[in-house]
């Protein structure tokens, strides 16, 4: 029961492998939907390689068009290019979208993934501009696409380092929602004792209001947007900024501990852990071929 | 005697089972007190879980029309809406309050309490606004009552991570109180540092002012209310936002050290705590062939 | 060679023993100094304690007298009160100063103290009042009387948690001057690129200025009186933001390795590590009667 | 091969020596560029150690003189007395630039390394403003020669300790960039959001301001030049800067996590390496008695 336990803990810091692309989605057996499932699917060919780079390319360029869009002196001048620029991108990525759903065997598995909402969602905001004008900006989104780039470039580094930065924050999160859920109470009831001594004269015209001041004062932000003018609300402002300042060592220390020891998990020797079939003893190093105890040739760690 | 200590520290981390209510309260021996102490106080019936989300419901519900009710746009509309409803929490909380009161045996007991003061001072603030208008603002405090959330749901891994967060700032608290008495001192000092430098023309008006403003800064809000104007001022407040933004590691190194150290103890080898079979003591090294009290011989570790 | 090295480590983590006053300053051998020096300097008898509260309590009120006289409405009114109190605060602390010169056997030596020289500073200001107006605002300085608190009131936990924190700081400071050194040439470098990007015309007018918006903006205080106002401008300063608020990181956690190690350190068994007579081998619990590989007895830890 | 990755893990806290110049640059045999190289290169004779004084001192003064001129009020009266300081620097580091190539007989491989740059570009803006008037602000890069200080003054401890700090941030890097880039999208993500709601009527004049905004908000800066008006982007501005101030626990953790377990393993018990008299292993297990590589018995660890 001990090393059951023992390997659970273990293999929650071992990264899970990219998923088994071919078979989540089915890869067609044979012919041109096949082929065009490994340049779209695929990153292991240099045509698969070459389709993804050109794909990270144009999604950038897409999100640099509609944030140049925004700004009021290139639109006023070139609302003409960035116009064409968007409904290019946005047909490109219309017909890729239904590439995807075409090459594969299972086009609803992948339509619900996490993947092909943001593919969908990436495109729709154009189409909609037609109706509702504005609503490109939304097409920003389309970041979130990058997020491909992990497995693009196998990064599979960085995908382990993802998934252990993800896991150090499960871990947290119960200790993160106590935190929170203390900071919030305190937030209400900071804000509406401010509302009550500052009151709307000095711009804490109501107790939401005073949440946005009381907030954006213990996360020591200060926009100085709204400020305490009578003595006492200095006073408990001071009291807060302090406040909100120390505790920022809470979920630091939270984070710090969770990462600490798994740091120190990993420095730990894995694997099974082998017993010396001579004596009985333990605690072997995984490199080890003999006994450190008795001297009695040890079974492979692999075994 | 080492033992007695050494138990007592880790009994520490063993998290505190929920107080035993009916023991402490009083459960009525029989009868429709009996039967309303378990609604109310007790939470494995389905009428007793039934009851504390209702009130978990009643509780957000009140608080958020007490929020409204201070937003200018709204009162003017709707004062007549909001007054009733809060009338009508405000009965109702009263009755429960009443209610517990009555159906337990030891009721100065529980009115005496943390949870028995914090459920009088949420319907309090009603009645006090009949004599002075406007406190009905402190009704929020009623978001204190949610604190019971984590016994309502039975989220005891929720209470155990609370008691952790606590345990790692009570065991802190020397090191924050020596912290905290050393930032206060630099906050008078360099308050009236600058109180001399800047002086009244420049908005530092009076000592607590320049205290007021050293805190906003040491701390790194900076609202920008009051700022140095001088050249000396200038070059003083950019050494405090160094320090304060500095210091800041330590009250974050405490809590971190504290945290990872509980962490630690706790990811400590404990399997099947071995004892001797002589003389009864435990606590032994895992790789122990023999007692480290008696000589004994020792069972193996993984028995 | 590495026990002495042990030991070595594990000294610096026990507390050095209050300062042997009697020894240091001389008492006097017998007669009225003797008994003034007990009362004085001595926290052992009640005489002693009852001295050191009092103290306590007037240099407390001496502050609030100086603070309260800053604020222009309470000066207009009662300034005349005000400057008497501060006189006989000013007087009473003369008085004690030239006690405690005249109850040691080596006046010059505690003159020349830490604690001695805080003393003279304390009393300073108010003659200095007579020939520069303005200058008992200094007075303030005495709240640094009060760090002999800890030794007042015998908080020597406190005092060891102090020292503690001083050891993670001083052991911590090379790390610390490393990172300083590198924020200040971050500093004065994009300070001088902000002042040739936004100029004088907005508010960039030289470079001690640019430098001063550059501590206040990668400390994160961030006031606004300062802002770019360019595009180029703000892009470095969204750079200089996100710079400043990752690297807080850094001394945080030298600050927190520094701490979480000296825990971790303390935790560690300490004192000669005990070796067995019998087979040789070591790591044995500080507690262990016995050898847990042999089975032999142990000698005593503490020989 | 195990091994040889072990030792390169192990040789990653060994501090690297400084480097062997004379080798490196190629100290000429014999005659006046020999002196020469040992006064300006070297560090072991007085003349060496006197002129790297000089050097930094006298960086130090151009620098302060660059700082001064760029004050309107000193510019104003002293403008001659400053260039003429500029000059008379920028000359004579100049000429210490061309005796660093003279002396040495690889003069190309100094002019390519990092110090050899930084003095080149320390001397130009002075030459280049006379093309271009105010490039001469640009001196303020010679602050970088002072990284050689910590060569210069022999601060081997330093250097120790920037490189343990450079080594938990490069070990560090992965994480960081994972967290960076997930800021990022965050950034370009929720600025957008402000900018559909707020709009160019509230100061959110375009994508890339709303990012400059969203940036400034979440790492708790907070000029306060813009600021949301309506209540919904207040809303998200208090959840931003919420999110923000929790997750500055994510770097934090990563360094800390870092440098506690940089910390730790150099606390492990290093002793006497034990090796292995018959195939000559080393990293053995303290409480080992056999090799664990080929089972011969071990002498005890403390031999």
């Amino acid at each position: 029961m001990i090393r059951a336990s023992d390997s659970k803990i273990d293999s929650k810091f071992v990264p899970t492998p990219p998923r088994d692309l071919p078979t989540l989605l089915g890869r067609p057996p044979d012919g041109w939907r096949a082929r065009m499932f490994d340049v779209i699917f695929g990153n292991d060919t240099p045509a698969g390689r070459r389709f993804d780079i050109v794909l990270v390319v144009l999604i950038l360029l897409s999100i640099l068009v509609v944030i140049l869009d925004s700004v009021p002196s290139i639109y006023s001048e070139y609302s003409g290019v960035t116009s064409v620029l968007e409904w290019g991108f946005t047909i490109l990525f219309t017909i890729e979208y239904i590439a995807r759903l075409v090459c594969i065997q299972r086009p609803v598995r992948y339509a619900r993934s996490f993947y092909g909402i943001i593919d969908l969602v990436s495109v729709l905001p154009t189409y909609l501009s037609l109706l509702l004008p504005g609503s490109q900006v939304f097409l920003d989104v389309r970041i979130l696409r990058l997020l491909r780039v992990f497995r693009i470039f196998k990064l599979t580094l960085y995908i382990e380092e993802y998934t252990r930065l993800g896991e150090a924050l499960v871990a947290s999160r119960r200790k993160i929602m106590v935190f929170l859920s203390v900071v919030l109470m305190l937030i209400l009831i900071l804000g509406t004792v401010m509302y009550v001594i500052e009151g709307p004269d000095n711009g804490f015209t109501s107790i939401p209001m005073s949440m946005y001041w009381a907030t954006v004062t213990i996360t020591t932000v200060g926009y100085g947007d709204m400020v305490p003018h009578t003595p006492v609300g200095k006073a408990i402002a001071s009291f807060m900024v302090l406040l909100g300042w120390g505790i920022l060592a809470v979920p630091t220390g939270i984070v710090s501990a969770e990462m600490t020891s798994q740091k120190m998990s990993r420095h730990a020797p894995r694997g099974t852990p082998r017993q010396c079939g001579a004596c009985g003893s333990g605690d072997h190093d995984p490199r080890a071929h003999f006994c450190k105890d008795c001297g009695a040739p040890l079974a492979p760690a692999t075994e």
